[in-house]
Order: C-alpha cells, then sequence, then structure tokens
C-alpha cells in the first residue's frame, strides 16, 4: 500500500482503517483517482457516489440536472489529474425506473461537455435515488496530490463558494442567486484546464470537492510540506457575499470552507507562466499561496487573513 | 451507438430508451464490459450495484460476505470477456461508518481471490447499504456477447441453480444447505476460467447473472442466431433437487431461471476440445446445447425438457 496520505477527518480515518485492514490487497489507495499501466501512459480510473439528501435534494434539482451533476463531480476528479479522453459509467438506484432516461440525459450531456462519451452502467431498484459514476481518461503523466516542494506557488481555477451559497440559500429557504444556482446544479468540469496544467509543469494537483482548506490539506499531507494560503486573495464571486454576511463570516473564510467548488487547486514551480491559460481554457487562474516547510510539525494548510493564521476545516460527508 | 442488442426485460427496455435518448453521447452500452483502446490490447471495464433489499438481506449475509459477493458479481464480468489482472473500486453508500472496514475486507479478498487488488472507491452515507463495485482487467483479444454463429456449441462451467436454492430457503424461513449457502455468499469469480476459454477460441460470452435463460437470450440477441438448450444436460447441484421440488418444477427449470450463479456460458466452434481446462481451472465444464439458425424469427434462447420447448425468462432486478 502507497500513497495514504490524506488529510484529516472521519471520512479519512475510514479509508486509514480500510486501507491498514486490507494490507497486500489494496494499492493506491487515497488519491482523486488509480492509476493503472496503459500503452505508454496510463489509464487514469476514479468511482464517485451522490446520494439524495446527502448530496443534493430532489427539491433543488431537476433529474436532468442530479445526473450532469453526479457526472461532472465525478469527471472532476480527471481534471485533477489532467487526463483526457473520459469515458463514464453510470451506476443508478432508483425507486422510480422511469427516472433513468432524464437522469442519464445529464449524464450523458456532462460527459460530452468535457469531450466524452458514456459507455456503461447498471439500473437498479432502490428506496432512494443515487448515483456512482465512474470515469476513465488517459494521461501520458503522472499529476498527484504528491509532488508539491517547499517554495512552489500554488494557485486556483475560476471562483469559490457559489455551491455553498447556493446550498446556504436553500437551507434558508431562499432562492440561490442564478450564479449560484448554476454553480451548485451546472458545475464544469475543468479537464481542459487540468490537461493545460498538467502540460505546463504543474507539480500537484487537486479538485476541491471536499473544500479548499480540507483539500489543500490533502496536497499538503501527500507532499510533505505545508500549503499557506492567503485569504484577500480568493477569487470570490460577488453573489457569496451576501450569503456569508448571513452565515456571520468573511466572504473568504465562506468559500473556504464551502465544498464541491470542482475548481482545480495547482502547485507550479516558482516563475510559474500563466500565459495562454486564460486564452485556451476560457477559465480563470489566480496565484493564492505558497508551499512552505513544515521541519517540527506535521504538513498541514494554512490560511492567513491579513497574515494572520485561521483554523478552517473541510467537508466531510459522514 | 453500437452493440445495443440485449434480450427481453423492463430492465433491459430502459437501457434501450437510455442509448436511444443518449445518440452520439453513448458508445458500446449493453455488454459485460466496455472495452476502451490500451497499448496493444484492450482495458475491459464494468459497473454493478448491489442494494440491500434488492440483491440481498442483512440477515443472510455477514458484512464480509456482503462486501465478497458484491464484488464478485462485479469481477464476474471480466470473466465474461477473458479479461485478467483485476483492478477494483469500491464505491460503499452505508448508514454506518463503522461496517465499512468489514465489507471492504470482503471486497479485498475477492480481488486478491481473482489474482487482483483494490485501488480506489468512494464512502458515502446513506439509509440503505449499497455497494457499486467497478472492475477493471486487460484483453488482449475481444471476447463478447456477440459472436455466436449456427451450429457452435454451447457450454456452461461449474454447477447451476445452488444460488436460487439459497434465497428460496431463507424466503421459506429455512437455513440453506451448506453448498447452497456458500454459493450464494461467497460466489468463486471465474476469471480463470474465462481467460482460458478466450485463449482457446471461445466465440462469445456471458457470465450467469440474470439467470440462464435470459443470459443465453442476450446471447441471442447479440450475436443473430438462436440458442437452444437441453435443460437435461444442465449441470445442477445435488442440493438444488430439494429447492425444486418445493418450488414445484423439475430441478432443470429451477435452475434455468435462478439468477446470480455467476458461472460462464460460452459459445465455441464445432469440434471444441475441453482438454486442459479443468486440470487448469479447477472447474467443471459441460456442453448444455447449441447455437441454430432463426430465418423466419428473432433470434431468441430455446429451453428443451425432452425435445419440447418451454418458454422461460430470466431475473429483472426492477
Amino acid at each position: 500500500m502507497s500513497h495514504l496520505d490524506l488529510g484529516r477527518g472521519g471520512e479519512f480515518d475510514t479509508i486509514r482503517q480500510v486501507v491498514a485492514a486490507l494490507g497486500d490487497q489494496a494499492d493506491g489507495i487515497g488519491g482523486d483517482c488509480a492509476f493503472l499501466p496503459c500503452g505508454q501512459g496510463w489509464m487514469a480510473v476514479s468511482t464517485d457516489t451522490s446520494v439524495e439528501g446527502v448530496h443534493f435534494k430532489r427539491e433543488w434539482l431537476s433529474l436532468t440536472e442530479i445526473g450532469w451533476r453526479a457526472a461532472a463531480a465525478a469527471l472532476s476528479d480527471l481534471a485533477a489529474v489532467g487526463a483526457g479522453e473520459p469515458r463514464v459509467l453510470a451506476a443508478i438506484t432508483s425507486p422510480e425506473r422511469s427516472e433513468v432516461v432524464e437522469l442519464m440525459r445529464g449524464v450523458g450531456a456532462a460527459a460530452e461537455a468535457s469531450g466524452g462519451v458514456v459507455v456503461g452502467g447498471d439500473l437498479t431498484r432502490g428506496r432512494d435515488l443515487s448515483l456512482t459514476l465512474t470515469v476513465l481518461g488517459t494521461t501520458g503523466r503522472l499529476v498527484t496530490r504528491g509532488g508539491a516542494q517547499a517554495g512552489d506557488e500554488v494557485w486556483v481555477t475560476g471562483h469559490l463558494g457559489l455551491a455553498r451559497a447556493a446550498v446556504r440559500s436553500w437551507i434558508e429557504g431562499r432562492e440561490p442567486s442564478p450564479a449560484a444556482r448554476t454553480a451548485f446544479a451546472h458545475p464544469e468540469s475543468r479537464l481542459a484546464a487540468g490537461h493545460w496544467l498538467a502540460g505546463h509543469g504543474a507539480r500537484a494537483m487537486i479538485d476541491l470537492s471536499d473544500g479548499l482548506a480540507g483539500d489543500a490539506g490533502h496536497i499538503a499531507g501527500a507532499s510533505g510540506c505545508s500549503v499557506a494560503l492567503e485569504l484577500e486573495r480568493l477569487p470570490i464571486a460577488p453573489e457569496v457575499e451576501a450569503a456569508a454576511i448571513r452565515a456571520g463570516m468573511p466572504p473568504a473564510q465562506f468559500a473556504a470552507l464551502g465544498g464541491e467548488d470542482y475548481e482545480l487547486l495547482v502547485v507550479v514551480p516558482p516563475g510559474f507562466d500563466p500565459t495562454g491559460f486564460g486564452r485556451e481554457t476560457g477559465v480563470p487562474l489566480e496565484r493564492i499561496g505558497r508551499c512552505v516547510e513544515s521541519p517540527n510539525s506535521q504538513p498541514v494548510a494554512v490560511m492567513l487573513l491579513e497574515g494572520r493564521p485561521l483554523v478552517l476545516s473541510g467537508f466531510d460527508h459522514f
């Protein structure tokens, strides 16, 4: 067993217990994707479950949106390793067989939007709606969470906090802003961005599914250096501010704790040149921090607000 | 969209609707595995869900057995295409995080028994226990459901009907015989058998998950020829007889309708020589029928009992 360098949290403690129990029966668990040798390169593969009542509520989304979102969340793991040519398998458990076609329209559209195609799946009856999406993509170069070095720069794609703002609005009984609703219901997987970054020197990458704070901690744990993020630098969508104020915290802190943005956090060597990224991918890219030595302590992610460290934690499904 | 030549049944009607709705967003759906080009050969991949209350009841099985059975069911799809070197991803939805380690012990043991390893997964909270296993394996030669030709012979591995006998016993409030219980709780994936058969001329293959009647129908539909099976020739375990008598039907009919045997049904050219199969795989292999022209009708699977056709249908999850 190798590469099990996860951050903190109950879900990750369980994964560590599983890996300890399996011994030689497990290999490579803990990253965004598993990598299987394939020709001269690698086949990256990841599986990701979305459950009604845990990851979404039916009242919030149409069936097509539920399918899109589940597929986009899985495809995001391929983006995080720079893999392309996605192939998607959809295992759907549903109380109503009649729902399956609309769910799969969303899955198919998300696959197509990433340049991919649906190649298989499984249909099962069950009390709660649940979608497990498995995605496969090819890559010539291994980019994992584990390659960051002290002195490297930390960048992030897109804008943060919108998905959390949408969920907060729904929980408060409000309709989310259109931008927040779209971010939650129709996230775009960053495959083109991940591919560009992998081809331009990315040393480590992760997608923001657990939230910036938690996911930066995974990079730190896997790489053996700490990650210092300056919250003032976070690219926050304007629509996040109102939700953050209602939650009683600064917008940057609200966004750093928000899960499921499905943006990419990428570590690059000093002097990284982003020229061409925006033009070729259509996605913003901002430098938000750096990697630092952690000589006398565990590698962690540190959030700095006006230069002072904040203690935050990520989103844990269990 | 290609290769969508499924047999009859409500689940398969839904799959056909999905494929029609997806158009070019889908490719290759409908077989035991999807095939992705990989070096000089193929990566076969399949995903398979087991849900509490649908595929098993908790009272019947230990957590380790639930994990083993879910993994073995998925690995059986790799066996059906002759693929080897299995890699397993386990997406587990469970109401109790504390159950996950025991479930994964079963998954890991099943992977190891097939010469494979667990490479990833996902853990999620949910009301009902559900396991979606994704399996990947490599193969140099494409063996699908679609290569059977009129005149070919039809063979089957192992013994049939035990899993159904176990379920029937539980439903009747009896304890299954040890052999029936083992067949249901601890099925062995036929990867070595599938690999041997793929390397010795198999023209078409399928694993018996929906039941012999339904799965033979898939071979017929995909190949464009009918399949005639002689029920007298079915290799039926002795423990099946009592359950069949209680169900009020001949043991062969009981076994032909039983799902989830996870044996292989294989079509080979006339003159196929099984020498070495038993010695190398440790599994029995019996000839049980042949492929025939169906010039004026849909290709179907026909079951013959004492030379007379019976109308049967397979196991449909929905």
